[in-house]
């Protein structure tokens, strides 16, 4: 068993699991922060783990261009190569041939593209994607799927969510056939690993008498136990978790008979894709809830490439048990922080003088320490450390905004946090 | 009292000591991490305290021109502003102006310049450079000085020097007219000052008897003692000190001249000035020992922007107590990293299966956690974070380097480490 997932509260559509990797254990539902090639941009690994990450994302388009995968493979697959123990999630690379490659030609059998770094020539196919993200290592491996352009008409949806079904198949079967060559097993006595931390779970959350009793478990395999020769780590015996996707367009039946056959071939998990391509957000949400009613309760549904702070909460009020998004390391970087009273483009002029922090609600150590000014300046200066400080206050709110939505869950329906996310959810 | 200065221990030439300054105590010889606008580029204010940096610099040309003096002034000065409660030292300002503003024009009352940043117009005379540096409120701040060209004739070397002198007496007649003017007393109740850390002295050496007598003097002032109003720090009544800089060009006669000018108006540190402009390295060391000379030995000694891990090394075993450098910083951005094993450039493909640390002998957070193939990887993509952890090691070296001197100086002759520091630096 390389992946189990347990829902432990329901409140309306909405849940609080645990979700049990090689690497770590992940508390749902879970925001993962976008690591793209291999690095959370202008954040370090040990401040990650501060944040309370749980589990990143890795891009597995950008990762096959540069540094390479055999190189990667190497050096202990994604874990080893960045040095980071918790759980680790790659995409299959489809998302971004498509959206990044150039001259791409797809057929049947795969898809040809050009790199956007150099122009040379590449192809996909789900056995080569499959092979790729076996290499890399990631916890949690995608299925390689198109996804659909928006807007498309029927037909073209129809076909497109067909061929990713098909390519679904094919990843699970090379996936079967070649699961135990993660070079997790590779990381050994030659390797450069030093331990980073211990492998406990992450974040300020009390443990349930349900996790100990996960934990204490001894024949779970999931931890060394005391009596292990702890240099042997107990996930070096298991596999990673292949994760169908759902496509379909913005069609309610082609998500429907999209989620039908991705679960027909059975997965460990499925994610929904496609969305947040350009419609309207009351589309998406739509999409996003009627897909779920055709996703198996007992499995984590995965809500691919979302989104704002409030979209976050929302679709975990649908039942999403997790979500990844560039959003705030992108805004970041541009000056855009999402705080508890709204978002603040730190690079106007009127914070020149604002002595206060940040977000006043806000805990993280950029706003126990800096003041509005400074960020402003830094921003304004175009200094490095914008950027670092930036991005630690973003992923920080949405950690946090996450630890809150299960927070609320646990409570059940008389937190009034929870009332919240229902009203807004239903605006 | 706002500066002390004692002199613990000497072998040769080489000395160590304690510097006290309203922030901070500071072991000497010191590296003074170089934090141009209120930020040392890419590395945050608690990686700084980690590193044990116990001073860092602020460049008065860049600050006066963005943000700007009076806005810093009016957020508590340096210290509140980026939120550092060590030391801080400015330099004048001269330097910049002479190295990068553009259309400078010089005479006896001070030097018209135009922005790098904006071409706009501006003046510095020693009146204003102190004005901007007290605004500024860094615990040491720096006369205004002429950084004299290299190469140039003696007559050239002479007037400047001469202008250098009378421009020293005009900054301190100013200082101490206007010392008290210091913004450390404006961060009151209505400042956004948070505590970051103890105001202890940092680093991993061990107290020595005197320090901990020091520390318990009754009288000094320098701390808050356990029955003062936490919130009215012991330098709110203190005062900032100024010190001088020797100039003279490459002429030996000539720095002694300054030197005795210098001293004859009194100053409680002195500075040499205008070396590494562009001399042979064999010269500098010739004309920063003979400057030595002429200095006074109870006072502290700042050679100004050097130098590679050898050359600080060299110049502390010549008696020199401070130093500050771009080059650790600028290096690491651009992926040039020091090492016990010498200089490495990480951007080489030779190190992209390279497992190991980057630095064997490096205790700092980077070489404790990744390889030297992670960090090419980062280099290589154009990380951001190539340049935090590039930045954090060689800072660490830079620092570790000091601490080593110190402790040498401290175990005396015997050290090895201390004769390979005099064999190196006769040879």
């Amino acid at each position: 068993m390389s992946l189990s997932f347990r829902v432990e509260k329901t409140v309306g559509t909405a849940r609080r699991g645990r979700l049990l990797t090689p690497h770590a254990e992940i508390e749902t539902p879970v925001f993962m922060p976008v690591g793209t090639v291999a690095s959370v941009k202008a954040v370090s690994q040990d401040i990650l783990e501060d944040l309370g990450a749980q589990i990143i994302l890795g891009n597995t388009y950008h990762l096959y261009l540069r540094p390479g995968v055999a190189g990667v493979r190497r050096l202990g697959g994604l874990h080893g190569f960045m040095s980071w123990n918790r759980a680790i999630l790659t995409d299959s690379g489809g998302f971004q041939v498509f959206s990044l490659s150039q001259l791409r030609k797809l057929n049947e059998e795969g898809v040809t593209f050009r790199s956007h770094l150099d122009g040379s020539s590449h192809f996909f196919s789900p056995e080569s994607a499959m092979e790729a993200q076996i290499g890399l290592g990631a916890d949690i491996i995608m299925a390689f799927d198109e996804c659909t352009e928006y807007p498309a008409d029927q037909t073209r949806v129809r076909e497109s969510m067909e061929l990713t079904a098909r390519w679904a198949a094919r990843s699970q079967k090379y996936f079967e056939e070649h699961k135990h060559e993660v070079p997790w097993t590779r990381v050994g006595a030659d390797a450069f690993v030093r331990p980073a931390e211990p492998s406990s779970p992450s974040g300020p959350l009390e443990p349930s008498p349900e996790q100990e009793q996960f934990q204490a478990a001894p024949d779970s395999g999931l931890r060394p136990s005391a009596g292990t020769n702890a240099s042997v780590p107990a996930w070096a015996d298991q596999t990673q978790s292949l994760f169908g996707i759902i496509q379909g367009g913005m069609d309610r039946a082609l998500r429907k008979e999209s989620a039908e056959r991705t679960r027909e071939i059975g997965f460990p998990g499925y994610a929904i894709g496609g969305l947040s391509v350009g419609e309207p957000r009351g589309l998406t949400r739509e999409i996003v809830e009627s897909t779920l009613e055709h996703l198996p309760k007992d499995k984590p549904r995965y809500l691919m490439g979302v989104g704002t702070p409030e979209e976050i909460v929302e679709y975990a009020s649908l039942g999403v048990d997790m979500m990844d998004c560039v959003l705030p390391t992108r805004a970041a970087r541009h000056g855009l922080l999402f705080t508890s009273e709204g978002k603040v483009s730190i690079k106007q002029l009127r914070f020149a003088q604002d002595q206060g922090p940040l977000d006043p609600n806000c805990d993280c150590r950029v706003c126990r320490r800096y003041s509005r000014a400074y960020l402003r300046h830094l921003y304004a200066s175009n200094e490095v450390l914008a950027q670092v400080l930036n991005t630690i206050h973003n992923l920080s709110f949405y950690l946090d905004t996450m630890r809150r939505v299960r927070h609320a869950i646990s409570l059940g329906e008389e937190s009034r946090f929870l009332s919240d996310i229902w009203s807004r959810s239903k605006s």
